[in-house]
């Protein structure tokens, strides 16, 4: 058997190299991709073949041939932005949404529905949910797309499809199901705070390779990006900036330790100083410039950039990103971080995201793309 | 060209394959590191003679050969412990130390002055470093070791063989220029607390592949070991435990900063707190239960457990492990430190260091070893 399945092992690994090679192009031809991968042209043939039957490649126009080709015009390749789609779902504390990319990258499909989600049972939750997938699905068939798999962002950590702990919503050892059809690479549950500092680097504006995005929500996590990679710690759990101390004796956490920053700084916390019911009416009084509201906004913006003075002290990162509600806060939020940075006295640059609040969800989707990208023979397998 | 470097290459990178084989294995046969390399047995008879030649490795006794060596003897082939030999040095705040291991990690020679450096003119101390060094030289002469590089801990960042700042010295752009013989790889400058970190991975007693070890002494740092590796930041300037803020209205530090681990937990802090002015008055007080002194150390404690709940939730390692002068207080400074993990509910294994202050010597003496193995090409071609 040692053949058949080294010889399977080799396509796969061929198919991948192909399909990274074009997605790094853009556009490009047999001749070069058999340039930029080291494999026979004959090989490159068989190869794009199964990926354009496969709907991941297509041949786009033909250029005049160049010296060498014998006037022959060559078929340039490039992804098929037609074919594969990735859905990314999300269960946060106070909303859900579903989203769904292309192989390009491009947003195919959005829904987000708030809800605070506390309290509800999660069967009722994850029925939502699935709702929203399922509507996902329908969009998906009605635009010509596959689904190549799902992923759902949690405020929390997961052990395979369950979510193992979410402490802002109090659920512990949750198993998600959710009404999806078979897919080639079915449903992955990641932490939110992961995947939108995921999200920030593969759809975001320009951020360095090294950055710590900060996912400011009712808890407050992190996702640290090291050399353009995810940095998950020994147990999968690093990141969790909103349980770094920034007041040794003040108030108790749901964590059980005590002063840590989602305490103090998390959005309830800042609704609560501001007086407040919603994030919608605390950005109307910023913007009114009321007191109290701006005054609570910075607060909670000083202990952020003492956390990121620790964060960037331990980490040594290029940037940090404020992203989440801390987007929609910066033009009040920021000038507090920085002053604390500055007064802490370290200089990592502060950039505010791009994408905000759907951070989480677009890196949902997009590590479903990421997945078809590594590994395109699970999806060739799939098709039958 | 192309051919002879292309050969130089394979040579280089094949003799580094086979050393590893070795320093792996303990000791091997011949053909059992043909098999371990992949390489052939008439490559790697070329090879071990080379390494065999240059003093790296020995060949130890003849054991009777085994069906398939047509009973002719294997010999077996080690490390050669008598041959290529790292001095690693050390400047720090209260101290300066020399230390040498040979290939298999074993000290050679050790000698530690201790003296406080502040406020002496960066050339004095520079000389009398000097001076440690030339003693390790004619001790390993006299051991018969042939020096393959020094690597230097220094207590802030080195920029190539400059000290490009030590705030607890108050030392900024000071070049190093030691009276060393010429060797294969030179001199290198590195952050002591990174090489402390790597002196317990490589010498110390079983720590797990993923942790944070602290380097409390005048100033405090800390190592992060992540999968066997250190990580170093985008700016090699990760870890800066001292800096991390324990106290976000606590007093102004060096670093310009306020609040900062090291101003309130540091050894000057512990010793100002405790009313003394040694480190050995302080552990004789606390050995003798005198309140104030236990006091004080179990304050820097709680502290230390402060900052390092915030490591921990950022970080998430296996392990943080106490070392320098804390491995030295850790009777009375741990059960402080386990407290406040506690306190902040996380919970890392929490180990203290079995080499103490010793471990960023350690480490760079190591660090040279490591070059000899990752790199025995460039020690052959120094000997000429």
């Amino acid at each position: 058997m040692a053949g058949p399945v080294q010889h399977a092992q080799m396509r796969a690994s061929n198919l991948a190299l192909v399909l990274r090679a074009i997605a790094d192009a853009g556009t490009i031809t047999r001749v070069q991709t058999a340039t930029a991968t080291g494999l026979t042209k004959s090989s490159i043939s068989g190869l794009v073949t199964d990926l354009v039957t496969a709907g991941l490649v297509e041949e786009t126009e033909a250029v005049p041939g160049r010296a060498g080709d014998r006037g022959r015009p060559s078929a340039m390749i490039a992804l098929h932005r037609g074919g594969a789609a990735g859905l990314g779902l999300e269960l946060n504390v106070d909303y859900l949404a579903a989203l769904m990319v292309d192989l390009g990258g491009t947003v195919r499909y959005r829904h987000v529905v708030t809800r605070d989600n506390r309290g509800r049972p999660p069967v009722e939750v994850l029925e939502e949910l699935g709702r929203l997938a399922q509507e996902a699905v329908t969009a998906a068939a009605e635009q010509g797309l596959t689904l190549a798999g799902a992923c759902v962002a949690v405020p929390g950590a997961a052990d395979g499809t369950t979510i193992s702990r979410a402490p802002n919503l109090g659920w512990a050892d949750v198993p998600v199901e959710l009404p999806l059809p078979r897919t080639a690479y079915g449903l992955a549950i990641e932490n939110e705070a992961n995947l939108a500092a995921l999200g920030e680097l593969w759809f975001g504006a320009q951020v360095p390779r090294d950055f710590v995005h900060v996912s400011g929500e009712i808890g407050i996590g992190a996702g640290i990006v090291v050399d353009g990679e995810l940095f998950r710690g020994a147990h999968a759990r690093a990141g969790e900036l909103g349980h770094v101390v920034v007041d040794p004796a003040g108030p108790p956490c749901s964590c059980g330790g005590r002063g840590c920053l989602e305490r103090l700084a998390g959005l309830d916390a800042i609704l609560a100083a501001a007086g407040v019911d919603s994030r919608g009416e605390l950005e109307r009084r910023c913007a009114a410039g009321e007191p109290t509201a701006l005054g609570a906004v910075a607060d909670a913006g000083r202990l952020v950039g003492v956390a990121l003075s620790s964060a960037t002290n331990l980490l040594d990162p290029d940037a940090v990103v404020l992203g989440g509600v801390f987007a929609a806060l910066a033009p009040w939020l920021a000038p507090a971080v920085a002053d604390s940075l500055a007064a802490h006295a370290v200089g990592p640059e502060l950039l505010v995201s791009s994408l905000g609040a759907d951070a989480a969800v677009r890196g949902a989707a997009g590590s479903v793309i990421r997945r078809v990208i590594d590994d395109p023979a699970t999806f060739l397998s799939a098709q039958g």
